[in-house]
């Protein structure tokens, strides 16, 4: 697919198809973070695949999602709930999260070229994930990305300077998100 | 360009030609970094673009470069220098890295998706860049992009779990950047 399509189909996806996602797409996404760069290229971040029924429901209970269009919005667990997440690991004394950053932003490209919808979380507990996942124990889970096949379509908007971020639900139940333009975020020097 | 494409070309670059981006696309730039996802969709991060050779100059002088290939690789004022860099700021009391690393890969794969090249630079003088740039008084400098044609062509290296991840430099001045296998990075649950 071109680049620039892929760049612009990316957007979050918080209602799942309950189809499973093939290993050979989910290790495509694994392919794709490793060819980001990282500080020093130290690349200090693993990856753990989950796709075990009850890991994703035990890791699934403590997460939350987007607030603004929370609750309607929150994934059902056995309706609209991600088949598959894919936590990000760091080790314990470090502070990665730039290049999770660019990691994950790889991934979620990669999986939108393939027609996979993700959604990056921060809101989730890291202790318990760690613990059903049993990563390493000099290791942190800093990130998770939730993956599945997208059950919904949300619609982007660009929006001048100073307008309200705020993304929202519309009467059909489809997700808006606005964005800055070009012009609203950028100065030349 | 394809997508794969871009993703495997991207690799950082030390060394630039001394001809100017055309403004299209720097600007392009910025358009792919608008559409990387940010916490809460709040999108706080800004972008000065300087492409005036005196400010240029300025933050340049206070740049340090890949470690394992320093100083044969430094780039040299006049010489191998960045024509270009693109300085991203977050609000004073924030802490966006992993939605600053996100920005920063769109930005930088779109780049190579124009033939650009770029190196991600997190280890710069934030104050006097902020100086240089008159940098609006609520926000930092948080990261230093550098743009320009690329002058140079690393090579990327598959390496196996516990391989050293250090790049360097050849007898024919190439860098060679190893990279960990998805299997070396990856378990599956």
């Amino acid at each position: 697919m071109e680049f620039d399509e892929v760049l612009i189909k990316r957007r979050s996806i918080r209602r799942f198809k309950q189809t499973p996602v093939e290993d050979e797409k989910l290790s495509e996404m694994i392919d794709a973070a490793r060819f980001a760069p990282s500080g020093g290229n130290t690349q200090t971040l693993r990856y753990y695949i989950v796709r075990d029924k009850h890991a994703v429901e035990d890791i699934f209970k403590h997460t939350k999602w987007g607030a603004n269009v929370a609750p309607r919005r929150n994934p059902v667990w056995g309706l609209s709930a991600p088949p598959v997440f894919i936590a990000v690991s760091a080790p314990r004394d470090s502070s990665p999260q730039a290049d999770a950053g660019a990691a994950i932003q790889n991934m979620m490209l990669k999986a939108s070229e393939r027609g996979v919808g993700t959604c990056w979380l921060g809101s989730f507990n890291p202790g318990k994930t760690a613990e059903t996942i049993k990563s390493a124990p000099g290791e942190k889970i800093i990130f998770l990305v939730a993956v599945g096949y997208p059950d919904e379509s949300p619609i982007c908007e660009d929006i001048p300077a100073g307008h309200s971020t705020k993304y929202y639900l519309d009467k059909d139940d489809v997700i808006h998100v606005p964005k800055f333009t070009v012009a609203a975020i950028t100065k030349w020097i």
